[in-house]
């Protein structure tokens, strides 16, 4: 339970201040923060208020959409990007997670080439800011306008251009689950993973965006792979990130008490 | 435009009847067939129509759904896997694609065994038919529910354990196109390749089963992936398959005047 991360996003109904509030009074000690909530609450207040509730942050979502189209693209997505790392910085997240970006305009191929040339870009940027790059694969379902990159197996390809202390991976249960591929990807990655995110594969997927489950309610064998991370040495929180219409329709409190309860029954 | 065949579920809004009488008037010269349609028509009575207007089958849909939670459910699918290669046989098409089926209650490891074990259990009956088996990988998002072989990797490696006279795979753009390792697997299944399916990705998919694109309105990069399909040596049918409730809503011989000129275009 003490591994036990909330991203925000999973209740979303909450504003950062209810947020902190509830995590303090359920004895949840890690958050997992999005920029546009943490920008509404205010940066510095955001930080007092996580430091006076003694709750850390294990990441910061997200910076990436690196394909441009154009070079206007580039130049905003450059900055768009540093300033991501600068709020990681500042919110005292160790972890920015990447969305790494669909097709632009040149191609799947050069879209692809374009993700590692935006990482180079912005690898040293974040090295002396002292925040981690998270190359988070995303389901294949989403190659076209999200992610090019769809496998953890791209994404160790990916990081191993990098040096480890800078550049690593993110396994998400929800977009790796179905690959024949995952458990040699996860030992493989070893110590590139910087984080471990977990939500449930409904069948179908009641919304294309929205439609993640409540560990226990889908497909996915968390135990498995919750024991393939843990032996490939990530010991770091497990942040739970849940994008679904039921539960941000429950008060926020009672679809916290949920997620905790079905985060230790499928680790159980 | 003589590699073109036409998947009926692309027109299902037309009947055998309507559907061949509109090939022959418009030259087109194969068609791949689904076991409903050809049922509601009448085996016997389909055979002739396509004989009468020369049409060729490129294959029949479907066979698979291997993976069992009873015995009673492996008996019938057995079954229904028998029945079916003898309906292809019936009906003249070389070919039979199997969708392998999603995750029974053994689990996704489990469940992929049973997809080897099932297929080995259909081919020598297959082979006596004169009826070759066409693995066809599933695009991810219906790993849970319709298919634990989810990459042509997969499929490869599946279809290793056959001679290539029984087994080889399919390869369908909308379920592959994302894949990072799609070209080197296309490559390596050589003369494996049974089966050439054309649809396009929307980004989002407008409906999870029934939101495939017409090609051309999408992100399949359709020059190439079929490029690499010939120099492997697939120089058999091309067949468009498109579920797409659009498409389907046009009266039958608009539909199928669209799926023409976007089948050329793509291919110029």
């Amino acid at each position: 339970m003490n591994r036990l991360s909330i991203n925000q996003y999973s209740v979303r109904q909450l504003t950062l201040v209810e947020l902190v509030e509830e995590c303090r009074e359920t004895g949840i000690g890690v958050l997992g923060l999005w920029r546009d909530k943490v920008s509404s609450a205010g940066s510095d207040r955001a930080r007092q208020l996580l430091r006076d509730a003694g709750i850390s942050v294990s990441s910061l979502c997200r910076g990436g959409f690196f394909p441009y189209s154009t070079d206007e693209e580039l130049v905003r997505t450059t900055a768009d990007n540093r300033k991501a790392v600068d709020e990681a910085a500042e919110i005292g997240s160790p972890l920015l997670v990447l969305v790494c970006g669909g097709i632009a305009a040149a191609g799947l191929e050069r879209s692809r080439e374009m993700v590692l040339e935006g990482i180079a870009n912005l690898a040293p940027y974040a090295r002396d800011h002292g925040v981690k790059l998270g190359i988070e694969p995303l389901h294949p379902m989403f190659a076209a306008d999200r992610s090019v990159i769809s496998t953890l197996e791209q994404a160790n390809d990916l990081a191993d251009h990098f040096s480890p202390d800078t550049v690593g991976v993110i396994v998400d249960t929800y977009h790796v689950w179905w690959d024949p591929n995952v458990y040699r990807e996860i030992q493989r990655a070893g110590d590139r993973i910087l984080g471990f995110h977990m939500s449930d594969w409904l069948a179908p997927p009641p919304h294309f965006l929205n439609g993640r489950g409540l560990m226990g309610d889908g497909f996915v064998e968390f135990k498995q792979i919750a024991a393939a991370v843990n032996r490939a040495g990530y010991a770091g929180p497990i942040e739970v990130e849940i994008f679904n219409e039921e539960l941000w329709a429950l008060p926020g409190p009672q679809a916290l008490a949920l997620i905790k309860s079905r985060f230790q029954a499928v680790l159980a």
